[in-house]
Formats: C-alpha cells, structure tokens, sequence
C-alpha cells in the first residue's frame, strides 16, 4: 500500500481544516497518516512544521500533502517554500467567496471556532440536555426535547444522541424499549403525547447479540434468541406507533442523524 | 446586514460540506441562512433543490452559494443549471488531489461517514467510555483514560470530554474538584498515580458565578465569593500538584480540545 502523510495546519484548532480529512476516505487505496499542527501561528512554529513535513517526506519518499488553513497572509506564504501538495483554504475558498459576497474576510486566528461562533450556546445547552436525558434518566423536561430516540438497549441510541446534540444543538433524549414495554406492547405512557418527535432506532440480531456479548457475555440478555425476540416486539411495537425508524447496523452516528434530521425535519 | 443563503448539498450525510460552513465565520457582515440538503442523490431531488435554490434567489435578491459535494458526474452538472455560486468538493479538492495520488477516487454516495470510515469503532467505544466517567462517576478503569480533566463544578469538562471522544477518539475521564478536595488540599487520592494525563480546566469567577446561577439561583454555591474561593483554591490545588491548565471562559470545546490534544501529545 502506497503511504501518504497529510498534515492539518491552521492557525487556530485545525477542525475546519481536519474536517476535509474525511475526503480522504476517497481514496483506500493509499494509508494515509495524519498529522494536526493546530495554533501554527508564528514563524517559528512554521519551521518546526517544515522540519516535520521534510521528515514525512524522507520517510515516505513522496512530497506530503498540506491541508492548511492559515489567515496570515505573510505566515502562508512561508509554509509553502517547504515541497509539498498544498491545498490552502483561504485561496481555495475564503478568498474567493468573499469576491462574491463582495467582503474581505477576517484573517485573524481560529474565527471559526470562537465561542462567539454561530449556535454555540444552544450546542452546549444541547449536549447538557442529551447527558441528563440519557437512557431514560428522567422524565422531566421531555417537553424541551427535539428529538426522543427509542430502540433496544445497545442498539446506538446514546452515540447517536450525543451527535446530534454536539453537532446540530439538537436536545436530544434517548429512552430504552425493555422487557416491560414488550409484555405491555406499548411505548412508555410518558412518551404517549410525543410521538411527534420520536425517532426509532433497530439492529440487525447479530449485530447486537455481538455487542451485548462484549459486555455481558453468556448472558439471557446478549442471546441470539433473546436478541432476536426483542427486535422483532421492538419493531412491532414502532410499527403500531406509527413511529420511522432506521437501522444502526452498518450505519454511522453521522449517517443516522442525518436521516434523523431530515426525517424529522429539524431545522440546522 | 445583507443576506445569504447557502446550502449544502451532499449525495451522502452532508457533514464535511457542512464543516465548511464554519469558514462563514470569516464574513461577519452578511447575515447567512444555512439550508443542509443531505442525500441529495437522485435527479428528482436535485429538482427539489434547484426549486429551493431559486426561491432563495428571489427572496435574497442574490444568488445563494451552494457547497456541494456529490460523487456523480451527471448529477453534479444538473445541479450547476442553477444560477448560485458554486463551491464543489470533487471539482475543488477530491478531483486535483487524485491526480497528486494518481488514483481515481470512490464516488459512490456517503463515502466520507460511512461505519466503515478510519477509526469509527475507536470513537464509539470512547463515547462510551467518556460517558461512563463523566463528573468522577466511577474510578474503575482510570487506567485506560487517555485524559482526565480535573476542575471545579461547572467549568467546562462534561462538553469538552464528550467533545475529545466525538471527535478524536479520545477516552476522556473528568474528575470534579470538590470541597472536601480543597480542605484537604490536594487531587483526590485516585488520581495520584494518573498525574501524567491530568489536564486542569479553569473558568473567571464571574462566569462561573453566572453559569452556576441559572441552575442554582441565589444559592451559597453560586455566590460570586464562593465561586471565587473555589477556583483560587483549585489554582493552587492544580499548581502545586504540577498540573497544566487552560481558562475556559473565552474558549470553545472545540478550542479547548484543541490545546488539550496539543499539551498532552496524543496521536490522532
């Protein structure tokens, strides 16, 4: 496999420019190693990153490629005597988009992930929310909730509500399906008089008989059988609902908020 | 404040299109409406979208810029009959760094997300993790924690934890400083032995006693002097045991990850 090392050099966190390293992901064949070089604001912390990229490049014998994103205009220029493929941010885009808003952009250090950024407020609101309404914690609140998440225990329920807590400010709450819903064969009454905002979530029964296993191995609990009889009461019970559900099975957190979002139709 | 509208388009969940989005931040004097159209992959919907784009148009005055990142050749040059400003991932990024590899990229649909992308069970698992030892839950399995974050109550940790796992992989341990730590006058006992991958958070007085107050109004823990004693004695507490921190009061998770990830020189 050919190598390949990339680095993330910003001036601020590098999360914007670390953010286009999932694009890479567009080439498997190539293993890439990744570096992030965040607060690369001053010259001399622009050389060690030139010593590093010669580094990667001796090591690699291939030039590395830089992902940068750095509002200096002095600072840039600099990086770019090192031998590499650069793809540079502010000539790629800021530049460039602000010709057609017709505005200079702010070169200043790490703009984009100020507090002052847009929503932060309501994400940290959000993630606080999604935390004390975690797997049932609680039935207060639930008015405030955006979004409710319902499934089997371990079917992703949890990483999926962090998610869209910390990247949308959705206040997300979570609550299990278990064994007492199923002998009933309804949702939890709390939960009756907002079905509006429930979002179901299932599992294939290998997947989950794996996953149960990790935790509480030999257990009734983590059987294929139990596993098994608990999605199919599970998907029955959504179905009467009238309650949309995905599958977790081969599908990111990222993947399911997002059918969560526009299923939901929640506005960003 | 002119305004603009700007959508996302994806084939696939719109998350990297839309981290771009916070490059935004660096135009402050336009009012941006943000439109994420996720699995945007038939021509049917690029239909749909092209209807939003127009409407958009006509109530801005001015064409919106689309950021798209959509793998399929024919509908990429459908969407391109809109009148907008166009900023397009493969044509930008994915097509030119392709030809610096010399590899064709993937273009099927939600490449980018997929569970199958680097590290996705890395993250899971230390979402998990986090989650498990937020707040000095439990002092079972500190020895796996790669960070553990030590201040006082309400500074920060939770969603700067949560934050280093979601996005890094990063199993984060917190650990509050409590009074009954600072009566005693140093780190609780547990975390003796784990000095080396303690990180301090710290917060200005007034903050604290404003985030503290919209829970806990008028109370003896939200004082502004109670908050003021608390956090001198946390400083010296994290002084003397030899203890890095950062001041989160101006900082974002984001930034506060960053400078973390920085101090403590995990790989990521």
């Amino acid at each position: 496999m050919i190598k390949r090392t990339v680095f993330f050099i910003s001036d601020g966190t590098g999360i914007t420019a670390g953010a286009l390293g999932k694009l890479l992901e567009h080439f498997p064949a190539t293993n890439f190693t990744q570096i992030r070089l965040p607060f690369t604001d001053t010259l001399d912390k622009i050389k060690l990153a030139q010593g590093s990229i010669l580094r990667a490049e001796e090591e690699d014998s291939v030039r590395p490629v830089v992902i940068m994103s750095v509002g200096n205009v002095e600072l840039r220029a600099a990086i770019k005597h090192s031998n590499a493929y650069f793809i540079d941010l502010f000539n790629t885009f800021i530049d460039p988009l602000g010709l057609e808003l017709a505005q200079a952009p702010l070169t200043g250090a790490g703009i984009a992930h100020s507090v002052m950024g847009t929503k932060y407020n309501d994400r940290m609101e959000a993630i606080n929310f999604t935390l004390n309404h975690d797997d049932g914690m609680t039935n207060s609140g639930l008015e405030e909730a955006q979004v409710i998440l319902v499934g089997v225990s371990r079917c992703g329920k949890t990483p999926t509500s962090v998610y869209l807590a910390m990247q949308f400010g959705i206040k997300a709450a979570n609550y299990p399906l278990i064994p007492e819903d199923f002998e009933r064969g309804t949702l939890p009454a709390v939960l009756h008089k907002h079905l509006d905002k429930i979002f179901g979530l299932t599992i294939k029964p290998e997947r989950l008989h794996a996953v149960r296993n990790e935790r509480r191995s030999g257990s009734f609990y983590a059987s294929l059988d139990n596993c098994k009889k608990e999605i199919i009461t599970a998907e029955n019970l959504m179905r009467n609902a009238g309650i949309t559900w995905a599958d977790s099975t081969s599908r990111s957190v990222e993947e399911l908020s997002a059918i969560i979002m526009e299923k939901t139709r929640k506005p960003t």
